[in-house]
């Protein structure tokens, strides 16, 4: 009974340890990898490669002017917004910040710069990636 | 000697879930009722009150145009951006939406307005409040 009693509770004792996985430089270098690839995607035009680093979830959200709510919305945005290769230019993310919130989450701030035949858009954003089963994802985004 | 193992493994198992706090309703209308102090703090001219919203931390980070770090520097933003009372104006928050990031963080998105005898700037923002001994405070600021 003891012995039962003993097993049960290092059982639970692991199984809560275990719940606990801190964000590692393993993590860190696969958010930057993610960034990475969406910006190799937007440059060669491929908005559905870049949207691979968002959640497809409905709770993904994209804070612009406006609240966009939904992976299948934040892309039909970003199809509107920028519907020729001229309008999506060059993208180039800079001055990245990562920064883990808790074990499962990690805020990144940076900027981002569009250049384009007739201008260079620019701004700020932040990110919250957050750690899915099918590995880190942008579960929020607020581009300014 | 089993009965020491018994004890620590379950004291391990009692510590490791008692570290996980989940973010409550008590929680959201503590960060609610944060977020309207710092309103009326605003709005009869009081910055530093505005700033008790903020965790007083090197770490904590404001996000506008430019990106700056530590209470301080942030308070002392504030204070060379809306140095007289007419430009602070009467600041209203609106469609707020507060999203849990695990335990100890939550998401905030809102909208900001100020009402001024010349114009009435407005935007939108992202808070990121985490629990702190203190209570739950703002780490994070994008505001646009």
């Amino acid at each position: 009974m003891r012995r039962r009693i003993l097993i049960l509770a290092f059982g639970a004792a692991l199984l809560a340890f275990a719940a606990i996985a801190r964000v590692t430089s393993n993590d860190l270098a696969a958010i930057r990898s993610i960034l990475d690839a969406q910006a190799a995607a937007w440059n060669r035009g491929d908005i559905d490669a870049y949207m691979a680093g968002y959640a497809q979830s409905d709770d993904t959200m994209f804070v612009g002017t406006d609240v966009t709510r939904g992976w299948a919305k934040v892309r039909d945005r970003y199809k509107a917004k920028y519907d020729s290769r001229a309008k999506m230019g060059t993208l180039v993310f800079s001055d990245l910040d990562l920064r883990p919130l808790g074990n499962d989450d990690v805020i990144v701030t940076g900027a981002w710069k569009l250049t384009r035949e007739a201008d260079t858009p620019h701004g700020r954003f932040t990110l919250i990636f957050h750690r899915r089963t099918e590995g880190w994802r942008i579960v929020y985004d607020h581009s300014s």
